[in-house]
């Protein structure tokens, strides 16, 4: 069994789709987190938990106490404000993104699980190719869908 | 609307549960992870790709490409090298541990994501009291469950 036998129906959303189109997407189908592409290549993961801290003004994370301030204040929606924004505003820095944890369509369950493992990635991109136009995203694996997996296969473990 | 109505029935484990129990339930469940508790109190927070990486060894996760080789190698299934261990064992240093994300059963949704988006954690743990015997755990919140809340309400940005 290879990666790209594993691979989930997962979305993938691009740089210039709407941050309140990938928080939705993430809502609704209760992911970890979604793989961006730009020019159809993967270039980041995007985790549910940055999209929560993209939401949260940045001095009220460093005092959460000023949260049920914002609580009583009349504004635009959450939703609102997000879809002011796109994908690649949403994004942190490159410094601090997760880093783009991909294999091959050929990687065996163990590659996979390395892969992540050293990644510490809860999405592992499926894609074969390089460069612009010769890149083929065959999916995504989350880490539990792995597990799930592995818990089925004899491995070496030392 | 406060973080203990918000709570979703998710499972929570010991440190002396089995690693093999803790992997099967994030596998079945599809979780980002669990929270892990010690005589009552929330101490950790275990990610699926945590568990991804105890099964695989560590010279491979340095050199992924050491996975085909074990691939082809006959040895215990890894559902029964998790059996070994425990979720202790599971559990990263203190240094590598993903950190503890916590509110009171009263906080506000925007202090929920305030938290979680400062803590960087997939998962939040939302209890009250403290001490051994005083904490009652009131359950767990997603970063995309939150981000479903966030998403229908109204909050200030900048």
């Amino acid at each position: 069994m290879r990666a790209r036998d594993l691979v989930e129906e997962l979305p993938t959303v691009t740089m210039d789709d709407g941050a309140d189109h990938v928080a939705r997407l993430i809502a609704e189908q209760r992911l970890p987190g979604v793989a961006v592409l730009d020019k159809g290549k993967p270039v980041a993961v995007l985790t549910a938990s940055q999209v929560v801290r993209f939401v949260v003004p940045e001095y009220v994370q460093e005092d959460p106490s000023l949260a049920r301030v914002l609580d009583e204040r009349t504004a635009d929606s959450c939703a609102d404000e997000l879809a002011k924004h796109t994908v690649r505003d949403l994004l942190p820095s490159h410094g601090s993104r997760v880093p783009l944890a991909m294999v091959a369509g050929d990687a065996t369950v163990v590659e996979c699980a390395a892969v992540m493992a050293r990644m510490r990635s809860p999405l592992l991109v499926v894609a074969d190719g390089k460069g612009r136009d010769g890149v083929v995203v065959h999916g995504l694996l989350t880490a539990s869908h792995l597990l799930e997996v592995l818990l089925a296969k004899r491995i070496v473990k030392n």
